[in-house]
C-alpha cells in the first residue's frame, strides 16, 4: 500500500523533473523536484547530477525526512537538505521545486524581491517574491543547503507569510524554489514565477518610476482564483 | 440553420484559442477567444479555467448577450463580462481577444500606452496603442469585469477612436485585449500587438529620446492598408 | 531556354521567401525576396499579402524592370518598385530582400545606424549599416516605395558605399533591405543583420561608453573573408 | 590503434559541432570545435567555412601541433592558430571551442569580462570569465589567429588562473572561447557559458550597483562540485 503510493509518486516526481525542461526552466542538470508522502513521511528526490535524457522514474531516490536514503542507486540531489527544511517546517506543501530559471535567477543576482506590477503576479502570488538575505560566511561553510532553507522560513515568517499563498521565493545570488500542494502545481508555480519575473524586469525598464499595484487589486486577482470566495474556473 | 452557424462558430472559436498558444501569446488558460453571431446575438466564449491541452470545440460555452448560458457543460471564462460590453458597444466587432502575452503586458505592468515608432506598427493601428487608466476600488470590488470593459470603451471613446481603426488596447496593469470582424483577425492583431510592443520597447532603449513617426508615414502606411484607397495585398 | 531560367529562378524566389519564415525573420506576410534574371531583365517577386503557408512557386510574379507584370496571377509585392530602383542602379545586385525583423527594426525605429561594434559585424559589413534619412511628406505621399529605394542609393553613394560591400541597410522608422548576388546569400544577409542589431543593442546596454571597433580590425576580418586576400572557407 | 582513436576523435569532434548548433549558440558557419589525442599529439578540427547542415564526420581536418594537414580533403578552420596555441600551452585540455553565441559575444563586444554574480556561475568558474586586451595593429595584420591565442594565454597567466578552473574566456571584440577535458566538456563549457552572460546581462539591468558575490559562496560552489572535496553528482 505505500509501496504502490510511494511508486506513483516516483512517476510523478521523475514527470515533474522532465517539465521543467520542457518548459524551458532547465538546461543540464540545473534543477530539481521533490514530493513527499505525508502518511508515511518519505520523500522522493531527483538523483544529484544525473542527466535529464538519461534519467528514469526508477532512479528517483526516496528518503525519510532526516535525508536517510532508504531507496535507491543514487545518491538524492545535493539541495535535499533545503527541500527536506521545507517540508518539516509547512505540513501544507506537498512538493518543493528549485530552477535556476532564467529570469528569476536575474532577480537572485540582483538580490532583489519581485514587487506585484500586475494582475498576472497577483493571480498566482499574494504579495511581493520576497528575496532571502545573502547567507553569512559561517551558513555558507557549514551547513550550507540546510541554512538556505531555513532562510527561506526567516523569511516567509518575518513576512508573515502562508506558503501556499506566496508558492515560491527568490535566493539571493542564487535562483528561485517554488512549491505547492502537488508535484504538478509546483512546476506550474516555477514557470509562473520565471514569466512574472521576465514581465517585471520589462515593466522597470519601460518606466523606472512604477509602482506597485493597488493592494485591491491585488485582492481581487489573488481571491478570485483562491480561497472562499474564489469564482475563476470551473466547480470542483 | 442557427445551429449550424453556432456549431462552426464554436469550431473557430475553439481554434482561434488554440492559435494563441501556437503563436505563443498564452501559456497555461492566460487568454481567451470569443466572437459573436451577430444574427442570433448569440456569444462563443472560451470556458473558464480549463487547460489548453485538453479542451475541445465542444466545451466552448454558447451565451447570450447578458451572460446567460444558453449551452455548454463548463462556466465560460471569468473575463465574460468584458467581452459581452465591447459586443453591445460595438457592432462592428466579431471577435475578442485577451492574452497576457509578454510584451504588452509589460506595456500594461508600466501603465503607458504605446507610441507610434515605425511602419509595423502603423500598418495595424491608426495611432497610440491606448493604455486605460487605473480602475478604481469601487470599480474593482464590484463587476470587476463589466468595468474592464467600460474602462476601454471609455479610452476609445475619449480619443475618438473607431475600434477597428484600432484593433486592440492595453488594459493597465493587466494586459491587452484586442478584436477583430473575425476571430482569425483578433487573434492576428494580438500577435501584431505583442510584436509592435516588443520592437516598442527596444526601440526607447536604443533612443529614449525617439520621437513617434510624422502623422503622413502613419496615414500613408495605415491607408495603403485600410479603406477605399488600399493598394496594398490582392484585390477581393 | 529564358523560361527554363525563370521556372528555376521562381523556385529559388519562393524557397529563399520560405526561409525568411524558417530563420525567424517574417511573421504573416511581412517581407518580400526577389531576384533579377539579368539577360532577360525580368524580375521574379513574391506577390503582395499572401500568406507563407499557402504560398507556392507558381505564385510567384514575373516583371520587368519597368514593373510590368509579365507573368503571374498576383499582384506583385507593394515594395516593388523599391527592389526594382535598386536593380537599375547595382548592376551587381541578383537579389534583395525586406523583412520587419525584430532586432533591426528596432534600430529603424530607433533611426539609428549600427555601428561596427565586433568581428561578426566586419565579417560581413564592410562598414556601419547605415540608417537612411526620414522622406519627406511629398517623397511619402507620392511614389512612396520608389522613393524609399530612391534614399537608399542616396544614402550609399553619399557613403562610399559599394553595395555588395555592405549588402544592407536600415530604412528610418521602417526596417532592413539586404540583397546579394544571389537570393541564398540576400537571405542570408538579412539574417546576420539581424543578429548583428541584436548583439549590437546588447553591447550598448552593458557599456555605454563603447566605442566601434579599430579600423584596422575591420579591415582584418572583412578581407579574410572577401576579395583577392581571402583565406577563410575552401578555394572555391 | 592510433587510426582507432583518431577515427573516434573525429566522431566525437563532429558531434560536437552539430552539439552547438542544436545548443543554439552557432548559426551558419560561426562556431567551430577542435580536439586533441595527446598521444600521437594531432589535433582534430572542423573545416573552414563549411555548412554545418552537409558536414560529415570525414570532413574532419586532421593536423598536427604545426597545423600540418596530416589528413582531409578541406582546409582547416582559420582559427586553427588559436586552437593550437592552447594546446600547446596547457597539456590538460582536450578540446577547444570557438562561438559567437549572442549573449557571450555580447559582452565582447563590450570588452567586459563577467562579474561573478551568483552561484550559476561559480557552478562553473572559479572567478570571472576575463575579456582579454585589444590586439596592437601589428598584432592583427601579422599571425592574427596565433595571436588570438597568445592573448588568452597572457589573459590567463596575468590572472593566476588554471585553465580547467576557468574553462573558457572572452575575445576582446569577437566572442568567447571555452575548453574542457573533452569535447562534450568544452561544449557545455560554451553553452554553460553563454546562460551565465545572460543573466548576468539582465543582473546588471535590475541592479546597476550590484557587486560580485562573496569570496566564501564562490568557493562553496566551485568546490562542491570540483575538487577534493566535492560532494556534488555520484561517486565516479
Amino acid at each position: 500500500m505505500i509501496n504502490n503510493r510511494i511508486e506513483n509518486l516516483k512517476q510523478e516526481v521523475f514527470e515533474a523533473n522532465i517539465e521543467l525542461v520542457n518548459q524551458g526552466l532547465v538546461i543540464y542538470t540545473w534543477g530539481n523536484v521533490s514530493a513527499i508522502d505525508r502518511e508515511s513521511g518519505l520523500v522522493i528526490i531527483k538523483p544529484s547530477g544525473v542527466d535529464y535524457d538519461v534519467m528514469k522514474a526508477s532512479d528517483m531516490v526516496v528518503i525519510d525526512l532526516e535525508g536517510t536514503i532508504i531507496e535507491g542507486k543514487y545518491k538524492p540531489s545535493s539541495d535535499t537538505p533545503t527541500h527536506l527544511a521545507m517540508y518539516k517546517e509547512y505540513d501544507t506543501i506537498g512538493s518543493v521545486v528549485h530552477t535556476h530559471s532564467e529570469w528569476a535567477t536575474s532577480w537572485a543576482q540582483a538580490r532583489r524581491a519581485i514587487p506585484v506590477y500586475g494582475t498576472t503576479h497577483s493571480d498566482y502570488f499574494y504579495g511581493d517574491i520576497l528575496c532571502t538575505r545573502e547567507l553569512s560566511k559561517e551558513e555558507v561553510n557549514k551547513d550550507y543547503e540546510l541554512n538556505t532553507g531555513l532562510v527561506m522560513i526567516q523569511t516567509l515568517k518575518e513576512n508573515n507569510k502562508n506558503p501556499l499563498e506566496l508558492p515560491g521565493l527568490i535566493i539571493s545570488n542564487h535562483g528561485p524554489f517554488s512549491w505547492g500542494e502537488t508535484s504538478q502545481k509546483a512546476v506550474h508555480n516555477a514557470k509562473v514565477l520565471d514569466e512574472i519575473a521576465k514581465m517585471a524586469y520589462r515593466t522597470e525598464m519601460l518606466n523606472p518610476n512604477i509602482q506597485p499595484v493597488n493592494k485591491y487589486l491585488l485582492d481581487k486577482h489573488y481571491l478570485r482564483k483562491h480561497g472562499a470566495s474564489a469564482y475563476y474556473g470551473q466547480v470542483k
